[in-house]
């Protein structure tokens, strides 16, 4: 199937849903147009329909293959990589200090929904170097930086985070590996597992993030330091040195994401692997969660992406097949896109994913001024909303994404269990997104903890406040949209309800807090998609009131919103008991109440 | 990992949570008493357990494999299924006369859960026999049950569902396959897909029944006949005699059920496939619904069943894996069993199960009082009873089920993605129920035209007046069951209120009951889940109040329906907007629009 990016919606979002002026005004993006997107996103359009999307069935049914240590990547792929690096689309969001372009991270957005969308096993490459270049251009050495950023941002060479061992999961207090001080550098033994892209053929160098033990650390997250371990050494010229003591010994045999190696890698195993200690000792978990962060955003990004391909699939089998009288016709069709239970599971896709490419664009959009604003009060609100953005996108877009891949195979009927058909290809890939990077609950002990406890539900608070404008501007709005009202501000009611009782509970009673987490980020995420859904439908009906020419694709907004108000913002609402009273009753039995009794 | 039959719970279910004595009172099963169930339960759970269960991971790694014709099931399942025939489970609810044992079909569905649970692709091949046997018994004329139900009822033929063909899936209006009068039988010509267990190595031999158009009947529906076609000839001593023209040309590569072959059957392909008519021409689709709805519900129980495999995976997995400190302890225990989060997953799945368990079983339940009380009256209302159940019980415990198999990787984390851990399996297997015996919307269109629409109303109003006792019966009870009074009453007025809309509007908007049909559905699920749970509380504390010496087990229930009400049932509420009015903005774009714009 073909991968067609939605730009218009894109552009909507991007230009249009948010005041666009405000990052254009940004002094480092000064260069930054309406023209400037259109233009991008129409090269990554071709770009990513192309050259990515063709490889995406081929790559999953090959995989990849391990042997002695080596990792073919599925035909095409290393071309295609090469095309990748080529075109600088690799560079597009990077530091121009190390040969970036510099481009908002909402654009980048844009972008990277579409490497997602067109190839997840492919993107995930990238998505793990963008990682590495965040954690060392943030806390690097001068001669670091130096040395691995303008290969990394080119994509010449490509990066990897190594956190996970068999024993330390989600709790990366337990890691175990070790690096011993030697001279300049130090000598690391260990096991790494579920390393992506750990090991491949695509790129010249792989640079390794690795999280390890020094000597005499102490014990749990403070005795841990980030190193960077490469493929081969770098010579001070900047060529290709030694093999380093890293190897590949396995890769995965997984559900989905098949053209995407999934590797063990073995440290030390000889000699001692070469790693140079990012910054300081101890330090490394709060290094990585700087590439966490970006990673966890862009995860979210992968759920909205799965989700917009599976529909385009499901849209595309939807108006080929014929059975049936179709009930609903605006033309002459006789496929099945005229049941209505066809269009029922479309548009609760279609609408999905864009309350999804809203809701995550958001949080690139507050990252650009967190990052680029002149006022550091501006800078440090934006941030805030930021942090409290990223675990609702990367949670909700990835579980909501899941489900809407089930509804693509769905409308497929019998075909959509054949693999032959690529529905179930999607619906296999679209698992992980709501496993790695944290699972959905670390992202809600996040939400609840770091993000809402700790500032009394400030950052939701100030969230809400916006979106009551939304509500407010609907209730004085015409015609179709001052129905959604109503349902929106029931939503945000129980958003505060939900938010109140995370801050007030959270320090006596965390066993209810946390079995509270999970339903308490899925409100979160169905309310504020409501909220922008609508504040789109707002925007869509002032276009068409001023004269526009694109009266059909700006009405399609507004039914997109109110579709999204019947069928998907009382969701947020099905969520609240579970947060009020539901942690109680999580908690209540034994693991012997729990076994099935005979 | 290991399957272990809920025989307490379906104890429960069968003996305590319905009136028992009313089974037992039926003249057909004056033998039917509570020690008969638990050794029948017990038994099976056995069987199950150590037979089937331990082939089904294993079945799946390998698969089926075709050559020239002939299909292999996976090693183990041609020597268990022999073990199933000798030990009689095929016969446990077919009648008498022909050798069944005559039991009732509420037993028989917790075996059907147990053999479901165990090797879903396994019991595929039994279930699509008891179609057949069904279909033959109520239609077939007495020569032909003498000579084909003895063996189908033992196991030691099986039986098929020849329906779809390539243009012919959920319309089956379109089946074009030819059937030529030639003497005492038919020839009949034509090629069929997606046929489950059409070809495997288990039985000697294999009875197809096929929808077939006659020689100048009508299009459409009314020109289809129903043939028998066994794939060796029956000579009249009852041997088998020659090879007949039907054979199967491929087996589908699928998402999941990779031990049930899925074939693609040509008849005719030389001389024409004998076959023989059962009752009367263009009857096949009549006869057909008669099996597909014993089949639909069976497929119900799948839903079930995998959701309460996937259940046993996840919690041998969280209470094995350590990771992180426990919040929740009531014991020692140090596995990840103690967070918060995997407990709400957890409950999640063990409430859900429980609920679809008690609404599966009631229309099995139903199903015996429909065809066994003495009383005219009462069978047909039971019988109405059965036919708005079949449509639910199918529609709703396949796609809840399909979600829970999504929670049980989720428990499992980085591990649930690797296929070697089994939970990957049950996600796989899972997605093809809310697909076969009719789609999601195919029992939805049932639920609101000939079981809503069609009575009015009155089939959903009866048994919304046996919930409502329910509801008042928690309002009069104490402690911890009144609370769950309101919640429930509101679901109830949401079904009331969802019925009503599509009585009343169904005859002149089927476009906008069409697009609500799902929604619909799903709420009665919900619904229909949480009053059954409820009722399970109310009979949990009476026996507790009677002094019971199972309290941890009658404690449980109660958390489960506590926590079903806080945590499932307000799904119900959530999707009556999309019912009432959501129906038009399903429908409102184009192709065009909903296509993505540049």
């Amino acid at each position: 199937m073909d991968y067609r990016a939605p730009t218009r919606d894109m552009r909507f979002v991007l230009t249009e849903l948010f005041d666009f002026q405000a990052i254009t005004e940004l002094p480092d993006f000064s260069e930054v147009s309406e023209d400037l997107v259109a233009a991008v996103l129409e090269e990554a359009g071709r770009f990513t329909g192309n050259v990515l999307a063709p490889l995406n069935k081929s790559g999953d049914q090959e995989g990849c293959t391990w042997k002695d240590g080596e990792v073919t990547t599925p035909a095409g792929f290393r071309d295609a990589y090469g095309q990748y690096v080529e075109s600088g689309w690799n560079s597009l969001p990077c530091p121009t200090e190390f040969g970036g372009q510099g481009l908002p991270a909402s654009l980048a957005s844009a972008v990277q929904e579409m490497l997602q969308a067109s190839n997840m096993s492919f993107a995930l490459g990238p998505l793990l170097t963008a990682g590495a270049i965040e954690a060392l251009n943030n806390h690097g050495s001068d001669e670091q930086k130096a040395t691995y950023l303008p290969k990394l941002i080119t994509g010449e060479w490509s990066g990897t985070m190594n956190l996970t061992e068999p024993q330390a999961g989600s709790d990366l207090a337990q890691v175990r590996s070790k690096a011993q001080p030697n001279g300049d550098h130090y000598l690391l033994e260990g096991q790494k597992i579920f390393i992506t892209w750990g090991e491949h053929d695509c790129t010249e160098n792989i640079i390794h993030l690795v999280l390890a033990r020094t000597p005499d650390a102490p014990p749990g997250v403070k005795g841990i330091s980030l190193f960077i371990v490469p493929k081969y050494l770098v010579n001070a010229d900047g060529s290709l040195g030694e093999r380093n003591d890293v190897r590949c010994v396995s890769i995965e045999h997984k559900l989905g994401i098949h053209g995407s190696p999934t590797c063990t890698m073995a440290y030390g195993d000889n000699n001692g692997a070469v790693g140079y200690l990012v910054g300081e000792e101890g330090m490394g978990l709060a290094y990585m969660f700087t590439m966490m962060n970006e990673a966890r955003h862009k995860v979210g990004l992968q759920g909205l992406s799965i989700a917009d391909r599976a529909y385009q699939q499901a849209l595309w089998y939807a108006t080929d097949r014929v059975q049936g009288k179709p009930l609903v016709r605006h033309g002459d069709e006789k496929s099945i896109v005229g049941h209505p239970d066809v269009r029922r599971m479309l548009m609760t896709m279609k609408t999905g994913a864009e309350a999804m490419r809203a809701l995550s664009y958001a949080a690139a959009y507050a990252m650009d001024i967190a990052h680029h604003h002149p006022d550091a009060e501006q800078r440090q609100q934006a941030q805030a909303r930021v942090n409290l953005l990223i675990p609702i996108v990367k949670g909700w877009c990835t579980e909501f994404g899941t489900e809407l891949t089930s509804l693509g195979v769905q409308v497929h009927g019998g075909m959509g269990f054949v693999e032959e058909t690529g529905a179930a290809q999607h619906y296999r890939d679209a698992k992980i997104t709501t496993i790695y990077e944290g699972t959905t609950a670390i992202q809600a002990n996040d939400l609840i903890g770091r993000k809402t406890f700790r500032d009394q539900g400030a950052a939701m608070k100030a969230l809400v406040e916006e979106f009551r404008a939304d509500q407010q501007a609907l209730e004085q709005a015409a015609g179709d949209l001052a129905p959604m009202a109503e349902p929106l501000g029931r939503a945000l009611d129980a958003l505060e309800q939900a938010a109140e009782y995370v801050a007030t509970r959270h320090g006596d009673r965390p066993e209810d807090t946390h079995a509270a987490s999970v339903p308490y980020l899925m409100l979160a995420g169905y309310a504020a998609g409501g909220a922008l859904m609508a504040r789109a439908a707002l925007k869509a009906k002032a276009a068409m009131d001023a004269g526009s020419e694109e009266a059909p694709f700006y009405q399609a907004k507004i039914v997109s919103a109110r579709f999204y108000a019947d069928h998907l913002l009382p969701r947020a609402n099905g969520f609240l008991p579970g947060v009020l009273g539901g942690g109680q009753w999580c908690n209540a039995l034994t693991v012997d109440q729990l076994r099935h009794a005979e």
